[in-house]
């Protein structure tokens, strides 16, 4: 018996988007840092086209998909839901596990999900441009890629020791037609700051966020797009667990357990989230578990209180689990998940108890990953190896107890940009990258006091 | 209006391979070196399994897919064929532009639809690993898969100057768990004997394919393999161009044109003598136009005559176009394409006048490249841009003459692990490696003397 792919035509990739903040009770009002007081339509406005500031702020349950948003999904969605037999058996496993592949979009991940739809809305609203940061890549590269297809021009402003160390990525952006920059950058105020105090400053995520802000605001033109975080963000990734609800029909089963890669918070939330709504409107039971690296325990070992999401604090202040936002993380190289804060829906379910959290060591998700590629054909991304060692945790709990439980995971994106990081497992060298305990009193230190809850 | 993919459903996927020997009207008797006899079957048993041997010389015009590499073929097949409605708009072009892309395999490329077949007669006549040989790693990466795919363990001699210089090729193999070994190695006869002679020796494929055959014969148990040339590769390959020939139903359209990239030519084979098939039993008529690089010219400047496979001139001889096994092309990034020789039935179809051949320089193929990458979504391997330029050549002759054409292309894979290439030529330090009279001259004079028709 060999792996099964469920596939949906063209038809079933979803119309509309599922807002997440209905199915977590809503959230907590946005604020502004000076005032401590809910942040103003116009102030949002200041940053993003009119339709995503409405999906931000809306309690409607969903927003419909716009034909040319949905007419690019249908090039590489409904992305395949795998029956991973050849795992079971790898593992011995009474579980059922199922997969849903992400990896298949033109960069590799889940994010062009959004980043198709923010181009979509600033092209609406009158930009010609997109302006975005990235770190390793990821974000960068779908930016680039909604360019290409919405004709706009794109400006991505790179961390610098990642600009230097991957120059893949940054040619594959470039290829789409994008201006990459290494951050810090001399074409920012705060870029020039950074550098003025140190000249090899090798660049951060909230310096490159700081400059792509800033960017935008120069350049009126060019709209500033987001990776993950916010609300409308994890509307837009709501595609792969719709399109997973459906793959379960056709498969006739329905998952015991959905698991999910926890860094900024968009993958987890899309796949998990249509199924949480089926749960609240009365189905199925499940179990959601998101997974996060030990080196970046935003989830179980950070505090919820309102704190920047950049390190500059130049972003509202936001209600959700955090580690400060000072706080730097090991280098593991899940660079998608060293964040110190998680989207505002995804800390609410969990903190209200509708979703567990785990976090895992950076050796034993790569031993799941490798697994996981000689039994599937597959490589993950290092984010998605979280995914499977959670999965595998939960398969192999299954052998114990001799249950034969259905877990879904998210592999969220492949690992072919990532494949120094197997390199060094494969060699024995790569480090746990431990966390110590000052590194983490230092970020906790940095939520904005005195602290709101 | 935007672009339209179409995939099959799983029971769409084709049930047989086509023979294309049989399109064109049988080829050559391959011969012993020693003797210029026939090779008898026995010798070919000796270096594969009996039902490749059966298949190698079969006048049979189908052979059977057997369920278990079927099953395989699901997890990524169909792949979609795509009409390229925003390249043709970026061209202004009244001609219709169709690609079938077989980047969506794990390892980016058509190379799995023979290494899973290959694996499986190999595990079935008692085999229990693989071996083979790689430049840049398509080949390789293909092997490793099946492996990891069928139980089997797989040894890939790289190229000594990729090994090194491509590391993520060789983590890939490694990660589905080959072990790939630099070559010149000091494992084999062959390997030693260059070493001793030069031990900085960069490597070079002909070196690789005798270590990885000496390996073969010296360890019974594994099973030797072969990413091109030979009639049972391309007959595998004809999955291609069956899928595109029920894709082009759903479109209610037919090509005119179909374009491929020539390399050893089951890439090309496989796309495109579904179509001869249809055009011979009396269907619509069809251009064929294969695309080589300008400098490996191997259909358009080569020689019919027989020669050997291999550089160093241990395989039997086979009647084909040919540049002389000792042909050394300047090292263009399309490593797939630097072939002294292609597949027997490619070269009859081009001998017979069924089937054109152009040569295009390779800054042509990466301007086709980019230019597709920004319309399309997808960044090409450095192969398939071959297959573009060509493709888009004959789209602006259609704008010219005001001729609305319809087009297929061969998207043999992607080109995320070729990005170095891309790099350079949006530098604008991408030379154009022009093939020197001297060096043709030094080629030919390798075809074996005296020279057989």
């Amino acid at each position: 018996m060999d792996n099964i792919k469920y596939e949906l035509t063209e038809a079933d990739i979803p119309h509309t988007w599922y807002n997440p903040a209905v199915d977590v009770g809503g959230i907590a009002p946005i604020l502004d840092p000076a005032t401590r007081q809910p942040v103003s339509l116009d102030a949002l406005a200041r940053s993003m086209p009119p339709a995503l500031v409405e999906q931000e702020l809306s309690s409607e349950p969903e927003f419909e998909i716009p034909g040319p948003v949905r007419q690019l999904y249908a090039q590489w969605r409904s992305t395949p839901l795998f029956r991973a037999r050849r795992l079971e058996k790898a593992l011995d496993t009474p579980a059922r596990i199922y997969y849903k592949f992400e990896g298949v979009a033109p960069t590799g991940s889940f994010k062009p999900n959004t980043a198709l739809a923010q181009a979509y809305y600033n092209k609406q609203a009158g930009k010609t441009g997109l302006v975005g940061e990235t770190g390793a890549g990821q974000w960068g590269s779908a930016v680039a890629l909604a360019g290409a297809l919405f004709d706009m021009k794109t400006k991505v402003f790179m961390v610098r020791v990642s600009f230097e160390q991957k120059p893949y990525r940054r040619t594959l952006m470039e290829t789409y037609g994008s201006i990459c920059t290494a951050s810090p950058s001399t074409e920012t105020e705060s870029g020039r700051a950074v550098l003025a105090e140190r000249p090899d400053h090798p660049g951060s995520l909230g310096v490159a966020k700081s400059e792509a802000l800033q960017f935008a605001m120069a350049n009126p033109e060019y709209g500033y797009t987001r990776g993950s975080g916010l609300n409308h963000v994890c509307a837009h990734q709501s595609v792969i667990g719709q399109e997973a609800v459906k793959q379960f029909e056709l498969a006739d089963d329905y998952p015991d357990i959905v698991v999910g890669a926890a860094g900024g918070g968009s993958n987890l939330a899309g796949l998990a989230f249509p199924f949480l709504r089926k749960k609240l409107a009365g189905g199925q039971d499940v179990r959601l578990i998101a997974v996060e690296p030990a080196a970046c325990p935003t989830l179980t070992r950070g505090r919820i209180a309102y704190d920047h999401a950049d390190s500059a604090g130049l972003t509202p202040l936001f209600r959700m689990h955090t580690l400060g936002h000072k706080f730097i993380p090991p280098a593991v190289h899940a660079g998608g998940l060293r964040a110190h804060n998680i989207a505002q829906v995804v800390s609410r379910a969990v903190e209200t108890g509708l979703m567990e959290a785990i976090a895992v060591r950076q050796n034993d998700c790569f031993e799941a990953g490798v697994l996981f590629a000689r039994a599937e054909g597959i490589v993950p991304a290092p984010e998605s190896t979280h995914a499977i060692r959670g999965a595998v945790n939960e398969a192999l709990r299954c052998r114990e107890e001799g249950v034969g439980k259905t877990i879904l995971l998210g592999l969220s994106g492949h690992g072919d940009f990532d494949l120094v990081a197997y390199q060094k497992y494969l060699a024995g060298t790569l480090s746990d990258d431990a966390l110590s305990d000052q590194a983490l009193q230092d970020g906790l230190d940095s939520i904005p006091s005195p602290v709101l809850v």
